[in-house]
């Protein structure tokens, strides 16, 4: 390789994700105030974010209203309480939500793209979801939308499931493909052959490759840096890492990194001191040993999260102790 | 590349060093407890560790010892006491300490080996110092040691500085050269442009690249499985990354990455629970948006803790602030 300095420029098509709200969210039931997810969309402007995902279409009918903040449903009218007419040319951002297979009413949760203020609908599913989050993307292409798909926890589904899941997602409307580590659980090399698996499926289609990470192994913004090195042109991230478990791929590091000059730093550091430092007084997020260990094992942050919940949530060897003997 | 999975496997050679207790002093002027070290001595046995480095060989007259603690100078004496008579051949561990270019009196506290339960000598200096690095070298050789030689701050090194040092290096008795990136600034690329540039100096030679990184951007880990999958066969770590500013890649991450059956985590995460994660009542390390400014804008952490050490350490927009006008 020559001795040369590729990194000291920018790709102008590389854009960048702030879920701050939807994935942190999973960490409070949604339950965000309405000041402070109006930061997070001030901020995601100011700092020239491209997207920001600030909730879930999940289903009222599996989710009781009152157990959940409105993040995790996101009508129109909640959203516009927040963002007002949001012009995403005017402010340069794009508005998002994340409908998840299996959870959502979307046929009645995705609007007409003409009476949204959103621009792009991200579905969810996990491998054996494939079916329906065709059909979603289909619906949600159909209503006007941009469409992402992102089949989660990627590191336990089977090679020939993932190849067979590429090859009929690069046949839909969708145009960006997200490689999530959901359990934060892929190292280095597996993210590269995760990569080269991808970008093969859709090569040609025009679609792009995005990646949104997990921090259980402090490696969610390496991971993303790595999956940009090899040509990702979607990352995703949250403030602070704000988001299940260990949280995801923090917007301050990950704009810290990109050289890109339209990305500002500064606002993302006020709203860290100002709304999301603060936080950690009531959400228990971040690294930290129990996380390490899923990550390792390839474990649903579940059990970790639960060990946080409870009285012995400090005591990291006998978390240990019991994974070890569930491995 | 091969649709193969190669990091299922491992490379015995390659060997791990835990420097605990000599970077994490940097934190506590290296005043810990007989039992804290004996503990960590206790720690690297058992999970397998190839060395442990108990401290420096500071100078006295530079250093006065009653503003420090004894792993500052690591005398015979204050070694044996927490090891007695340690066989690195029953135990699988070696003993190491760090000597400074600048800050040592190399020629009276280097000792015999003979004489010394240490085994290994790493030379540490700026790329200024090589001159007396290379004489330390061949002193610490001649003793009877094996050694390693640390160029710190690689970072703010130039090219042709760096290049013209391992030239030099090349030809002393180290056994092993280190990428050294002490202000935690260099990202995945320049990682393996330091790897190449080091291995090419080094050819020929039979000596082993080694990785010490630091966390300002949470990359510690992952820039040491950079160079670990380059070719990196010495890794430094330390328990809970305790370790200047940000601190360093953290020892239950880096085993829980080694696929090499000796390495065990279980003591470790004993360790944490027991001795590591209390210090963090009284002794303040690991990364902070802080430390990810220093480590972005490629600056000493030194701004980072004097912030930290102050009224305002969480007022990270004022210390943004303050960095931005230095640069």
């Amino acid at each position: 390789m020559p001795d040369k300095a590729p990194w000291i420029t920018y790709r102008p098509q590389l854009k960048v994700l702030d879920c701050t709200v939807r994935d942190g969210g999973l960490m409070n039931n949604h339950r965000f105030s309405d000041d402070f997810v109006r930061a997070c969309y001030q901020t995601c402007i100011e700092a020239g974010m491209d997207y920001m995902e600030i909730g879930y279409k999940n289903s009222p009918k599996q989710f009781p209203r009152e157990q959940f903040g409105d993040w995790k449903f996101s009508d129109e009218d909640d959203i516009r309480r927040i963002v007002g007419d949001h012009d995403p040319v005017k402010t340069g951002l794009k508005l998002a939500v994340m409908a998840d297979a299996g959870k959502s009413d979307w046929t009645q949760q995705i609007i007409p793209k003409a009476d949204s203020v959103l621009s792009m609908i991200r579905v969810a599913c996990y491998v054996q979801q494939i079916p329906e989050a065709v059909d979603m993307l289909h619906h949600a292409h159909e209503m006007g939308y941009e469409t992402s798909v992102n089949i989660m926890a990627i590191s336990i589904a089977q090679e020939v499931e993932i190849d067979q899941a590429l090859e009929v997602l690069a046949q839909t409307p969708a145009q960006v493909v997200v490689i999530v580590d959901s359990f934060g659980a892929l190292y280095r090399e597996q993210i590269d052959n995760l990569y080269r698996k991808y970008a093969k499926a859709i090569e040609g289609t025009g679609k792009e490759i995005g990646i949104h990470a997990h921090n259980n192994l402090q490696l969610a913004f390496a991971n993303t840096i790595e999956a940009i090195i090899l040509g990702c042109n979607r990352a995703d991230c949250t403030m602070d890492g704000l988001g299940r478990g260990a949280g995801n791929c923090p917007t301050e590091l990950l704009l810290g990194f990109l050289r890109n000059p339209k990305f500002k730093l500064r606002p993302v550091i006020n709203l860290l001191q100002e709304y999301v430092h603060p936080l950690h007084k009531d959400v228990d997020w971040g690294p930290n040993v129990a996380y390490n260990l899923t990550g390792k094992y390839n474990r649903h942050p579940r059990a970790a999260m639960q060990w946080r919940d409870g009285k012995q949530k400090d005591d990291f060897l006998s978390f240990y102790d019991q994974i070890i003997s569930d491995v």
